[in-house]
């Protein structure tokens, strides 16, 4: 196989307390060509000085966006749908398995990211009444209903929609929030995150990252 | 054509001021069926009981969702992606097209919505110091200066990625701020919500929840 992916995230980000590192987007990518056996390589583009060669790949500024050959594009989910055409591994070819992992992605990115990843940016005020606490856990609450019966949220196996899904749901304060209230909903992101291609991912995220520390 | 397509629905949503009449996210189905020339038919779920049907359909017990054939779907910006495989008119069928296509159609929903919808939710309080003012203005932004040199949002013609994007914006706290400080945002909206197929989805659905009244 020819390598054309290329997958783009910063050059560097701020460690320490709080660090981003192993959490940036870009390991869902990593994640996903993990599993798929699909090969890649990683690009920075500048964490401090996002410049108009930046902006043209991802008009927000921010990462990651992919390279397939002549093919460019940005958001984490359109990323991941895309690779999924390129192994069964990511999605089932029968219709139904595939309209499964296409709502269940869809769903981690407007039924439970719009809502966690507000909550979460609110909550780093430290405030005690944050206005979309009751919203969150409403969401929370019946996602978990689902995986009470399910090993993976999507066509009866482990797809992409479980890289989103799980990757939206391991953010500290949301598991945290799903280990207290929902054990389903936390013994699924445990599932997701003891796969070798997770772990690898996250690993190779956190050295490349560490690097540009010196 | 067999017609094997059916949009679920509310069988009522509340009237008067600020009813969410003309703006329930069926209409992006609607829409998208009537740009194609797909036929379809809409059925109801209840607005005020709803039943564990519903929730087996849609986990969140929301609507949309769609039926297709044997299949069946949620989530509005997934019913989008697997309607657009039906008719090129929704999205080309070249590679950068289609890439397109997914990338902005995923941005709308997890770039824009992430924070427009609970920018909307918040601001229903009443709040003058709403926590995620400051995020929605760089999104308008960013997304602005895309829109200054594009009619339509991806791949150089009207696709889902516009259905899906025009949805977002129209919303009316939404539109105000677009009017008020981005222009080119604004007239996109503009053109969009002027097209024939939307103007019959919308009407069609006030139809729909009008007829309920009796």
């Amino acid at each position: 196989m020819t390598n054309t992916l290329t997958i783009y995230t910063y050059d560097w980000v701020p460690g320490g307390k709080g660090s981003p590192r192993g959490y940036v987007r870009d390991v869902r990518l990593r994640w996903a060509c993990e599993e798929a056996g699909l090969a890649y390589t990683v690009k920075s583009v500048p964490f401090k000085d996002r410049g108009p060669d930046h902006f043209a790949h991802q008009p927000f500024g921010q990462i990651p966006f992919l390279q397939d050959g002549d093919i460019s594009l940005f958001e984490s989910g359109a990323c991941l749908l895309h690779l999924a055409r390129k192994s069964e591994v990511l999605m089932p070819r029968d219709p139904q398995g595939e309209a499964e992992t296409l709502e269940w992605t869809i769903s981690a990115l407007n039924s439970i990211e719009m809502v966690s990843v507000p909550w979460w940016f609110i909550g780093l005020s430290g405030t005690d009444s944050n206005p979309l606490e009751q919203w969150m856990m409403s969401r929370l609450d019946r996602l978990h209903d689902v995986l009470k019966t399910r090993e993976w949220i999507a066509a009866g196996r482990f797809t992409v929609a479980d890289i989103m899904m799980a990757d939206a749901l391991r953010v500290p304060k949301v598991l945290d929030a799903a280990t207290q209230k929902f054990p389903a909903l936390r013994a699924y992101v445990d599932r997701a995150l003891a796969r070798p291609a997770f772990i690898k991912a996250r690993e190779d995220q956190i050295a490349h990252f560490a690097k540009a520390d010196n």
